[in-house]
């Protein structure tokens, strides 16, 4: 058997494709630039739960439920349930797989999840296991903010270099054949530490990780920006951003802005007031199942490089005095016609 | 391209061998009646460490080297690092992750991880992705009790029906060729949940899973429990299993008590003074990695199979009022010499 590895951390996937995608968000989202790009934007972010906790799980609950209407399949016809979230023991998804009812992965990358559930999904599919199944993810601000910082009734002044956790979900289903686009490729990435302390900064703890994943995959691949239309990272934010551009020019490797999107600041226009912007699991969700996969949908992104990042710490690391150890991975998401 | 699914939740691995394996135990679990069987006993359960979520982290990185030692590869040969654990944002496995310096892909299956990890890690090799990953999880009974239940330091009298955490950890390396047993076969759970809101009962919560996978795996490769030597739960324990095989019995399926061993139940003497016996990742993992491996690469048994559960619960999810969702997943280990 051919092995399907090259390189240091990519494989090649022939067989993968994507059927359907949906993405929900909250209302702050919705009157970003991208408003009208989503599924559906939820006024009332409670979702008419008692607790945000159960909340964020019925968002991510009517997401995959979203994605497979719009698929015109039934929820029985997806074979598996790959996802995970922010919150402690990933309650979001596992009591959201709990109402779903089919077979369920439980996965925790932080932010990077949606590009992780998307590499292990696409190995199921390609490697034949799996016909059609589901990758999801969300986050919420209000869980995120009461789990990771201060209840929101303390009303905590923010620093300049905090993000904003984007309320949002987003899933997408992966099929065998068919479908409008195709997965082609992952590169799963390493831990990487580069020291940052700060957790108001996470931007600066994961742009170390996103370039050690996109210099491996331009490495591993022999390829170059230009071989992709777009760059997508998952919630860099202004500051992330800056020292990932920087972080890649070191390595030789001149990433032009046009060519270059992150999700966290394409979520929220500057006056939104999210300082740094955008983050969480839903940011890079969203974003790709909305925005990025109707354009590559409508053939007007050919091939592009979905690489969202996660910091890996918790409250309780952080009060141990550890530093944020940050990952990537990596998607290539192309168009090219129907998988036979 | 053949399908590798068969049934509903089952799906048959044709190339993924166990390469090596190890575990490491606390120094109550050494004492138990496997004592002699593991890698190691630890016997400063800090590790050196300052405190106890950085020493379950320390454990979980010295079973994955001691892992690697045993099978004469280096950690770079190593290509995909696959665990997760029961802490907050699994700390425990992404902080050894930064240490082992490998492409890492974070789970959350809570008590379920080892075999969640190794059903991910089979298909992944399986599928041609990878030659040679590693599967590991841990849990540590001083980092669990107080993240679930209460500090150690208030000396809560405990239930009859409360399990004891498991100090352990438990790593196995899978291989495309070669190897002294292979996995043929996985059953990737649904989340069950019998309405259980006892937080001091998860056998009880564990069971419906256990029971669910165990009959689909029957119904979906048309075997009977006689045609496995052993049929291993994770971590039911003495309240647990009694309902498991109450739950089975009950769809005409007599599992006779020689063929089960719950690792739960295996691990601790009952004069250890558990009440109802092991909990935590790395029970079953433990358990898996040492005594079980063993006997399979002696020859001892042929064909087992290891059903990991999970409850998906969280302290905050209680809290709400919520009971506990739980998951399991079945992977079909057997000898029969070296994979070509």
């Amino acid at each position: 058997m051919v092995s399907k590895r090259i390189g240091m951390q990519t494989m090649v996937i022939q067989r993968a494709a994507i059927h359907s995608y949906a993405a929900v968000v909250g209302k702050k989202e919705g009157e970003g630039p991208l408003g009208n790009e989503f599924d559906d934007v939820i006024v009332d972010d409670t979702l008419g739960q008692k607790s945000w906790e159960k909340a964020e799980s019925e968002m991510f609950l009517d997401v995959v439920k979203r994605c497979v209407t719009k698929s015109g399949k039934r929820m029985e016809d997806v074979e598996f349930l790959l996802g995970g979230d922010l919150l402690n023991q990933i309650i979001s998804s596992s009591f959201a797989a709990r109402q779903i009812g089919r077979p369920f992965l439980g996965l925790y990358g932080a932010c990077s999840t949606m590009a992780e559930s998307l590499a292990l999904g696409a190995m199921m599919v390609d490697g034949g296991f799996s016909d059609c199944l589901m990758c999801a993810t969300s986050s919420h601000f209000c869980t995120a903010e009461r789990q990771y910082r201060f209840p929101l009734e303390m009303g905590t002044q923010r620093p300049p270099t905090s993000q904003w956790t984007v309320t949002g979900a987003g899933a997408t289903m992966l099929v065998s054949s068919g479908g409008g686009a195709h997965i082609s490729g992952v590169t799963i990435g390493q831990v990487v530490d580069f020291g940052i302390a700060d957790v108001n900064n996470m931007g600066a703890a994961m742009a170390p990780a996103a370039a050690h994943t996109f210099v491996t995959h331009l490495t591993d691949t022999g390829r170059k920006p230009e071989d992709y239309d777009l760059i997508v990272t998952g919630d860099l934010g202004a500051i992330g951003t800056k020292l990932f551009l920087e972080l890649v020019g070191e390595e030789g490797i001149n990433l032009p802005q046009d060519r270059h999107l992150d999700c966290g600041l394409a979520i929220f226009a500057p006056e939104q007031d999210t300082h740094s912007g955008g983050s969480g699991c839903g940011c890079s969700a969203s974003v790709l199942n909305s925005h990025i996969l109707t354009k590559l949908f409508s053939g007007e992104l050919k091939r592009i490089l979905f690489m969202a990042t996660g910091a890996l710490l918790s409250p309780t690391s952080s009060q141990q005095g550890e530093t944020v150890p940050s990952i990537a991975h990596a998607v290539v998401i192309e168009t090219g016609g129907v998988i036979e």
